[in-house]
């Protein structure tokens, strides 16, 4: 490496204080580990030199576009060396991130190109064709990023002049990450420099990355910006191995042939991994958060056998991930495999870079440390999002006194773990991906034939969750199952789509609200 | 432990800040590590939840002592569950910690209580007798804990009321650390609450510390607040095991009979560990951090051979603790001892939390990154010092252009890493303490047979350097070496003192100033 390819920061005029910024970790990086590789993807190997130099190169071509400061852009990427490029060229250029979900409709896309006011969207070529409907649809700039040298993405690199940096105020905003929540329309989280900065340091700490440390993409990058590990397998020198697709042979292969050490996923996902037949005990230790749902004990003494040490997590998009850590205890090691599956199945306690959490009756005040009376789970401090953009009720909705309600159901036991035990009624989790059932149900709603509806999750070895739907014919309609789907599926991502249609009078309380722990108990 | 005794914090207005202060990971080990041992000190033993609450009633003491927010609290502590306790209500509470290095002359402590204007004094029963005498000349209230039933420290815990927490201003004064520096007289470092946050955050990543982790305090936690791991053992939910005094023999118990896992040290300091009797090889693996000289070839051999697994660090009073980490490539691993050595004699690059770390030439530029030129190390970023206290003029002069100097010469190696090729020239580090040549020199001038002295470090086998006093004498005076050495003792800290006095011309440049270099090299 030679001195000039050097990141050279801006000097700010205070020798006390910088910025926290995710971004700044790349630029350590590229001096620290110039000559590490920092990403594989594919074919292609970037090193932590080559890293800062493409995304130098971007920062100037996100300028030359016309992106101007707190301009958001949209990114429609598969887990790839394109999706961590973006990563630290726009918050460096002090340009806003919105990451898409790659699984959500065009008309989802376009809800939310529009709600975001994006002006530019970046594509793998996976998504290149969605991308330009979009595009057309919204008349939002569509650049694709097809990985080879004809590609627009490369040839605007190419063509990049001098970088352009901004220091960012740390409590701006970073990044919308829009989720599904509970109430319908996708909801912008507003992310910021500060959060994502000292989550990223978190999970460094709480992963124990280091520079030998190949941390592979099961996680969607898009998600919560890959809980933030997008930044900080960076700050640990660490190289991340795209995966730009789940395949489970894939994935093993990875695990041998790159000496995989770090992945996060969904105890689905997991489960997929231990079942697929590549399957056979690894020669190196290799470590995974889990997250979404408690992974059971049959998975993970399948998960042991194997190598693959399981840590539990909770989060949400609204934290940057997670921000409840299953942080282990040495004196746990000595109980049976019951007893420590017991102790896994609990969501832990806070970060070591988050706030307080706490379990709240509904009238504020904590519940007992009994491990058994249940209250919500709140959270507050900096791993927690500024609120939904554009969209200030939700803002105070899913507040309460300074404290921001997670909206999931929990215990809090005597030692202070957190064990969720409820997730919250509105929200069906399948395959690791959040379906809020009045967001399916509205669609459902606006079919000619039906009433009402109400859609539930039903447990799912696989998915861990599917959605059903209860339906309420109008008298003298002829819908079918199979009418009812379709419709959903022109409107729909493809996994938030009823598995099941059951045509039902619903079951209602007195007050008219219908009864949906009753749908779900399949009463 | 009973919900009661949980901590309960001020809730802020704002769900998405927090303040970053090294006290807040004192309130998440309470909830999250209630029940394990925080505090080894001799016979006692505090769990978290201990811990917390003394520290809760030493907020209140202070109250009650009619220390206000900002008002300076000195300690005159050896590494004790007090000092510790004090590290964190003292934050807690508002008031500023003024840690003072326990080796220091009567003379020298109660320039610091003036200088820092402290109008309490706690001290540990080793320094109850210097503590009162400080107190009778300089009026401040001192209060000695002896770890007694009997003493007043415990006394006043036990009458306590309620706590009082204060949130920060995370910029705001967290402490003083005063330092010997270079320019004689000590000068008061000025730490933050963020930047120790974030040292905390970056020594518990570094050094890989965990609920498991035991950490022996052979590092005196007056020393840059312990490098901050006061607070990042707490932070991992580790336990502080105290020692109270370097006693080699003691050092080796707790490493069998305490499981420690992580210590810091001087490389002088390893060397008497290695060189104990009852030197053996650990049933488990040790991490040791060592800064202010690097260890040598043999040393890092022989600490292997025990299990002690060596990181370099560097850093100054200025920069909370090692700002620059050794951090280790896994390539390395296959090089001969030599080049290992080689590559471990190295500094490093900045740590995970630090800003950018340069190796500049006078006129500000940095050298090439070739191994070979020489330039002075300048930092800057969130772990770098507010500036010294009531010493404008001195901050202004250890600055450049948004920079702190170091005073320490180094290059910049092509991989990153920066060597430190040079102490500044006028600092002696002898047994891993700061000797500033200018303050002996100044003492020596003070006799009224010398006309001028000059003192510089030898290099010494067991303290890494001793001071040597070159002295001319007035003619026709009759001084003894044996004389200066007790004028010398009765107004300077013991290690300060001139180990040797060599009467002499000093050399001098044709702009009159002497010739340090020369006399370090004996000519």
């Amino acid at each position: 490496m030679v001195t000039e390819d050097r990141p050279v920061p801006p000097v700010p005029a205070d020798f006390t204080f910088a910025a926290l910024s995710p971004a700044t970790f790349l630029d350590r990086a590229a001096y620290a580990f110039a000559d590490r590789i920092a990403i594989i993807d594919g074919n292609r190997r970037f090193t932590y030199s080559d890293f800062h130099r493409r995304v130098a190169r971007l920062t100037s071509v996100l300028e030359g576009l016309g992106i101007g400061p707190g301009d958001r852009v949209a990114a429609l990427c598969t887990n790839s060396h394109v999706m961590l490029e973006l990563h630290n060229a726009v918050p460096a250029h002090g340009s806003v991130l919105v990451p898409l979900n790659i699984r959500l409709s065009e008309v989802e896309l376009v809800y939310i190109i529009e709600h975001s006011g994006a002006t530019l969207l970046v594509a793998t070529a996976e998504f290149a064709e969605r991308a330009h409907v979009v595009g057309a649809a919204t008349g939002v700039r569509v650049v694709v990023a097809a990985s080879e040298p004809s590609d627009e993405y490369e040839q605007l690199l190419r063509g990049a002049s001098e970088p352009v940096y901004r220091e960012p105020d740390e409590r701006g905003l970073l990044a919308v990450n829009y989720t599904s929540g509970t109430t319908g329309r996708p909801k912008g989280v507003m992310y910021h420099h500060r959060g994502a900065y000292l989550q990223a340091l978190a999970m460094a700490y709480h992963a124990g990355l280091g520079t030998g440390s190949r941390y592979l993409w099961t996680l969607p990058m898009f998600h919560c910006d890959g809980w933030c590990f997008t930044w900080a397998v960076t700050a640990a020198g660490g190289t991340h191995v795209c995966l730009r697709s789940i395949d489970t042979a894939q994935v093993w292969r990875h695990f041998f042939a790159d000496g995989i050490t770090h992945f996060s996923a969904a105890p689905t996902v997991l489960t997929m991994i231990a079942e697929d037949p590549a399957a056979a005990a690894l020669d190196h230790s290799v470590h995974a958060g889990t997250g979404g749902a408690p992974p059971s004990p049959a998975l993970l003494e399948r998960m042991a056998g194997l190598g693959i040490e399981i840590t539990h997590l909770y989060g949400m998009t609204e934290t940057f991930g997670p921000i409840v850590v299953n942080q282990w205890q040495p004196d746990w090691d000595v109980g049976s495999a019951a007893d420590r599956a017991v102790r896994t199945a609990r969501q832990g306690i806070g970060n070591i870079a988050a706030g307080h959490v706490r379990v709240v009756a509904p009238e504020g005040v904590d519940v007992p440390a009994d491990g058994e009376t249940q209250g919500e789970l709140v959270v507050r401090g900096n791993n927690v999002m500024l609120g939904y953009y554009r969209d200030a009720d939700a803002t105070t909705a899913a507040t309460i006194d300074g404290w921001l309600r997670t909206g999931d159901l929990a215990v809090m036991h005597p030692d202070g773990y957190v064990e969720i035990r409820d997730r919250s009624k509105d929200v069906i989790i399948s395959g690791g991906e959040n379906i809020a059932s009045v967001e399916v149900e509205r669609v459902l709603d606006g079919h000619p034939g039906v009433v009402e509806s109400a859609v539930v999750g039903r447990a799912d070895e696989r998915w861990g969750e599917i959605p059903v739907a209860y339906v309420t014919v109008r008298g003298g309609a002829q819908v079918e199952a199979d009418d009812l789907i379709a419709f959903a599926r022109e409107r729909l991502a493809r996994f938030k789509v009823p598995r099941e249609i059951v045509f039902a009078d619903l079951p209602k309380t007195s007050t008219g609200k219908i009864k949906k722990h009753a749908l779900r108990r399949g009463e």
